[in-house]
């Protein structure tokens, strides 16, 4: 029987050099492609990826764009929008790669909707820029009459900044589980997945402005769809200590332990490699699953224990 | 065993008097949700859906406000981004009406891919305008710069017109089937399908610049995918002869052959009841099956034979 893999392709995945044409992005999901296709000859894949540039661009589009007759779309939607976009570029670069192998595989988006919890603190203290800059002045003006939260950014003009809850379940979790155990290819929880709460009475779905992390709404997602392996597919080969420094190191083979102690001293960046490290080591917390942090270069042979960061007990 | 339903949804199925913000539009969703839900205790349900209203302001946005950092999506990436949308919607829309019941059904949008035909004659015939309105001379500059075709709009404008092809396969039908016999109410082809095309050859698939007809892209997922209803829910509870005039007469009960014959007569308008007449007649043309035009508060009892035009051998 196959193992199942849960891949979480990095946000630029698809944008390099910010080339945000969608031939552009295409001409790499061509290559990502042919990366998902090898490795569905050996595996059961399921890709979640992030969405960071393109969701940018939708909202910077719709928000300067926008009139009485073609209002804005809020965040929750925008994302959905994204999820058909980068879906749609992605599924279409996979069955291009399975024809030049003279194969028709079964590929498939599933629009997906990750739910948070209300009481999530994240909600109380909203962190993640999104969308374009302003003059502070108009920052706050439009912070008034939204109910928007805004920041400054790195000294490059005012944002406006949303909360980025944990995921807690995913909708559409068992379409998802019995597509790919019926031979396809699912991409899903694109952009860490359409954040909606559920009434605890009601159960009813509610979408809501915010960002998952698309490193736990992936591993969220192999978890619930009985995944053996999670990858962060990332821009480097390895996660590191010292990254960036002389002292640099490649971390190899580590424990979920030896993870969470190097996590204490800070090792990891915020918003970059910690995500990514926290998901693996969450993942491979339960024994027999692994947990992988590398490139997409690297990803056969980190498949094989020869290269990467690998995580296990 | 349940028999199998393709209702292909109004473009303006979500619209009502221009409101096109996402609170407006999900407001009418619940009670498409509703009717949906309904429907899944009888029948196996498959939902395919126009996006006139909402591509048409996503192109508007994009185009707008487009940059050469955020440049603006083409007309395929923006069909998939209106599944996204649209589809999320919908999914939401379903998956409340079903906690509403105490019920929790698999409810799931597929991104969907439609195949049209390189060699289809609407390919040298552009019909369908699309996007913003444009000054004469504004539109002539763009068609040159984008290798457009423009066509004065009924007094309105300038404005783009793209190709109307006719669907001929659709990417994901298997995975849409499986999902279905699976239990999930599947929503599918949203806008059409993403229009491509597929190399005789390699085989590979192509997005184009294009507009698939809601009701025949329907049509075909019913047919590819085994159904035994096809509805193509529409503004008003029948098809008609002489449609708002004195002479007004709704059809009832009619054959395929008969819906022939007073198509040659003109009795349907273009870009109106004729691709619903055309879609509802071509699938009853095997016998069993029944291909049924009516609106949504008229579902359940032309399902019943009570209402609507009914359309089989």
């Amino acid at each position: 029987m196959k193992k199942r893999i849960v891949l979480a392709l990095g946000g630029n995945a698809l944008q390099k050099n910010g080339e945000a044409t969608a031939e552009a992005q295409k001409k790499i999901a061509i290559k990502v492609g042919e990366k998902i296709a090898e490795l569905a000859n050996k595996y059961e894949v399921i890709v979640a990826h992030g969405n960071g540039p393109q969701v940018g661009n939708i909202l910077i589009h719709e928000e300067q764009a926008a009139t009485d007759k073609a209002p804005a779309m809020p965040l929750e939607t925008a994302v959905a929008m994204s999820q058909g976009q980068i879906g749609y570029w992605l599924t279409q670069a996979v069955n291009n790669a399975f024809a030049k192998e003279g194969k028709n595989k079964k590929v498939v988006t599933i629009v997906s909707q990750v739910v948070v919890d209300k009481k999530d603190p994240a909600f109380k203290n909203p962190t993640k820029p999104i969308g374009q800059f302003y003059k502070e002045s108009d920052a706050k003006k439009l912070a008034k009459a939204n109910g928007w939260t805004v920041k400054e950014d790195s000294g490059r003009g005012w944002r406006r900044v949303v909360p980025s809850p944990k995921p807690v379940d995913i909708v559409e979790k068992k379409s998802i589980q019995e597509l790919v155990e019926d031979g396809a290819i699912v991409i899903a929880t694109g952009g860490g997945g359409i954040p909606v709460t559920r009434s605890k009475i009601t159960k009813r779905l509610k979408g809501v402005d915010a960002v998952i992390d698309k490193d736990y709404a992936a591993e969220k997602l192999a978890e619930l769809t009985k995944a053996d392996i999670f990858v962060s597919v990332t821009a480097v080969p390895n996660a590191y200590l010292n990254y960036g420094t002389k002292d640099q190191e490649a971390l190899h083979k580590v424990t979920p332990k030896e993870i969470n102690h190097l996590k204490k001293y800070g090792y990891f960046k915020a918003g970059s490699m910690l995500p990514k490290i926290e998901a693996a080591a969450k993942f491979a917390e339960k024994p027999g699953r692994i947990g992988i942090i590398t490139d997409i270069n690297h990803l056969a042979s980190a498949l094989n224990g020869q290269a990467g960061t690998i995580i296990a007990k």
